[in-house]
């Protein structure tokens, strides 16, 4: 059994990594830590897991009094890098949920998110945790900087493209729509009930953290030209998921079919990813760890669509991080995903 | 292994049986059968299941010459008694999910289904599905009446004050209300996406077939008086869920402290009833086979409350289903259910 | 021109205000205030306002510097009463959007609202701003206390029942649910997106304070026995309207064509009061202050129900407080209600 | 008073126009046709105008037998164009609401609607019903083809730009978002409240019939080379409104200042486009005939960002019909416009 501690309780990933670890085999959650409410159940937090997960929540220092195999940080960016300072040397392994280890060095972190990085060496360890990409590394790493969500979602749809250098990099636009709970679990106006249902509005243009993840995951992939990417959030009325729009454009002619071959043979071995005949729609993914894609060549214009979708939560959070955990202690990548996406 | 057969693929209680059973460590799925979509795959019709559950759909018929253990009906109402006829003297198992037998008797059957019964010998085989009330008889049973969704969040609510004799049985009141998800897959204006969201409407009025059963299985439960219930039924703007909030008069003076001491003696052995502390809401449940119930007593005016969720397709439907099924082949009641709440 | 000032700018009911009024014809609005966003623009509070109400936001104390006729306090429950008391003997009519001056003494409002009333002389001069009940006396008033929401949609339910001496006093159940503009504009866990979107709830239950607004209003009606209410209300994932099931037993026989009889007399002369064939749903009346009603008789069970639909911020709010000004100031009570309802 | 027939009844158009025609001081409304529901009352089809609009439905035949000034066609396209033909030489004047007169030309219509013409003579006589790009035109015309709702979304977004030369003809992305009335009041699965609600899609990618009605109409505006655009049409969780996002490629440097000073100018005398400062939301215009954009330029990667926002049934559909017909009667464009955007 891996035993695990899980640090930020109250959050959404927080819920997330309980609800999918909590049906697998080979995990016992020995701790669960929130500053805010410790002292209280998991369970009162969420009342969806009474009965289920009544762990009583505790303080975060404990977790270096526990004998943990593992440790998921569930916390939000500029608070997870010094934990991630106070458990180097650790024996357990870490997997960090929040955006302190992403990128490639502390100066991009700096520019982009406008705050100082106070733990760089951390970076030097830090692996991204993307498995369609990284797999290798993953397995051997102790400290995993879990994906950022529209990454996610961005990166696997384009990856064969880039890869296949099939693209002009310059002509990158990808169109995001993201449900709420990307948002956190803070009640703020942007997430008010009524400021969100029955709407659907853009956000961040031109500069959202994200921008830069997907940027450098996939000129690393890229063998010659620096690449850019047009990216555009939005906010969905919806809980969960996130579709992105993908538009590029190819160097020279290209079909359906050998688009079709060239997701095929990337995305072979990797189960988490489904290729699909028609556009995914979000319900299609919701609850799962899949991340399905579909692609189109459009040679009316000469411009390559891609189409993708996760669930923000699970693939583009708590469910990669399980399935990154999986690789770390050389388990099978699916092992204790039980979940159908949950439809409608 | 229980070898299981699934007849009526395209509908929501059809694609949630497939989500639960696929988690089921004793169940093989032999069979899934559609006559409108055979010859087609499952997840041709429900792509959310790719790589999943690629079954080619068969005709109904295909079902007699499978080497079956369990079959289960996911068939309107009307359709169903014709096939339960048909699997008479059959090897197999069967578990029913319309409201063909859940009724005492085909000529209450007729009353409220406004609509002949063609095979009222199938009421004297057949058990109603409700572990909670009927335990026992369902492990022997060879044909299960699974309960409709309204009475079984209505019925949970109430038995314990109804058993213990406690309540004023001409003074029930039910106001439920219920995600879209009951009324089917068809579209129809009703389920028309504009004439539901953000909206809310009563309907069904003083005479949905539910009551009936509501009625029938309670009174069974009173040792004395005739119990009669009135029921309104609400269309929620949501997927999943029914919330049911139960008005009921004591008998003479009753404590809070007594109703809850009530309400956890008869739900002690019982896996899915979650007695809460505060009301429960739907999304606590939602893709569960949990029935969340909260009771409390009004002193000023002298009645009690109680509010009681389920999701319609799961403890409404699917999961009661599987639950039966797990009684039936002699294994541990909460066998294969993996599913934690999906919240939010 | 009746020139008019809005104190309290950034809560759903002052954007409501001034998108009424801003379609009166006789009406000039003159200030706007609001402490936290003075100096601002209304738009850019609300910027669906912009090119409409583009007024600077001024700091409440300038309403006593203006030369107005009428004064709307859209302020919460606690904080309204002093805005009332300073006002007293000014020139112009109030009417007070909160709960401070609804009921019947301070002594109740104390027990109800747990809080002391600072104003006690205010209930002396205060009507309660309900026209199809007080219209004459609200025609006369300089001060009007505008009803609560739910009490709304309850009262104009239950009247004619109440009125005409038909029904047992201690038998009404009032299943209410609402959408979330009820709860306010401001940012909290329980207005949070994922908490209210796909899900529902009960809430407040036995004690909530529209509960002893209802069962004064209804007493009043009443000509002899006192009346008690079993009010719940539930939050509905809908951003406008009230839907009320309300349940009630007569003291006699009773027919379905008496009861019809008996709402199309009592609202003969009152134009926002529509009695529905069918059960109406809350889109119905979107955005416009109608009260649509219908009312059948289940002889099964000897019961009433009666459905009730306002939209909260209109009929439950700031749509009666323009009809009351109407009255006050000697206009047809449908002068300026432009909008038929927003459906879908 | 101009005097008003409204052929097709049924229908999110049908409905929307007598809501807004229903407060135009200058319009009497003398016949609303309907073929499936004639003999029963426009309110007996939409409920929510008991009292307002409570007109018997008529067979369209009897649209000749009046006497009017303006009929306006709700219908769908292939439907119209017999209506149009059976219309010529009418005294009245026409605006068809359809897609079937919106093109430059039958064979360009057989093209993208897959669909013979049998009116071809029609596009004589139609003009594009757009009054910021045709308003002289459009007042003296006799028919007007009122444009789709994605088209006006991006062709308001994309005129300035287009007008002025400023960009780069190929490489123009309209990424648009529509809600669920734009798919029509008809019952079908795509509109079905369980394959919409929390979920999100692409669909009709690369073919959509909107993309060449944009593509003529800016092409038309465009000095020089032919315009191509990539547009694809997404299905949002909401009942009314469409967001474009488009992407565009200066030809040269360009400020953000330029950009604002160039929409500023070309919408100097059009009211119900208006320019906002930050990204608009759908509710932002719901209900109401406003066009809301934001212009913003990206430096980093030259690309210039539009974002547009409409209500689909308004500027979209109804309420630009209305808008044309004040034109075509030598009204005020904004005659009759009362509705405030309902938000929420």
């Amino acid at each position: 059994m891996i035993k695990v501690g899980i640090v930020g309780a109250t959050g959404y990933t927080g819920s997330e990594l309980v609800r999918l670890l909590y049906n697998h085999p080979e995990v016992d959650i020995r701790i669960i830590t929130s500053e805010s409410r410790k002292g209280e159940l998991f369970s009162d937090v969420h009342p969806h897991f009474q009965g289920l997960a009544d762990h009583e929540l505790q303080p975060a220092h404990k977790i270096l009094e526990e004998d943990l195999d593992a440790v998921f940080l569930a916390l939000p960016h500029g608070v997870s890098m010094s934990f991630v300072e106070k458990y180097t040397g650790a024996d357990f392994r870490v997997i960090d949920l929040s955006g302190d280890f992403r990128l490639s060095a502390p100066d991009v972190y700096e520019s982009w998110y406008a705050k100082a990085h106070t733990f760089p060496k951390g970076f030097e360890q830090a692996v991204y945790g993307l498995p369609e990409l990284h797999r290798e590394e993953i397995r051997r790493s102790r400290l995993v900087a879990n994906p950022g969500c529209y990454p996610t979602s961005a990166i696997l749809g384009l990856a064969p493209l880039v890869r296949a250098n099939m693209i002009i990099p310059g002509q990158i636009v990808v169109d995001s729509k993201s449900g709420v709970t990307g948002a956190g679990v803070k009640a703020k106006p942007t997430t008010h009930y009524s400021n969100v249902s029955d709407n659907f509005k853009a956000y961040s243009l031109k500069h959202h953290r994200h921008t830069i993840e997907i940027e450098e995951q996939l000129s690393e992939l890229s063998s010659n030209e620096a690449l850019q990417v047009q990216f555009t959030p939005h906010l969905l009325p919806v809980d969960r998921g996130i579709l992105s729009t993908i538009y590029t454009q190819p160097r020279e002619g290209v079909t359906e079919n050998q688009l079709k071959a060239l997701y095929a043979a990337f995305y072979k071995e990797h189960p988490f990813v489904r290729l699909r005949k028609n556009p995914p729609a979000l319900k299609d993914v919701r609850g799962s760890n899949f991340c399905d894609l579909f692609v189109t060549y459009d040679e009316r214009t000469n411009r390559i669509i891609t189409v993708s979708v996760i669930d923000n939560l699970v693939k583009g959070a708590a469910g990669q991080a399980m399935q990154n955990m999986n690789l770390m202690f050389g388990l099978e990548e699916t092992t204790g995903f039980t979940a159908v996406p949950l439809n409608p």
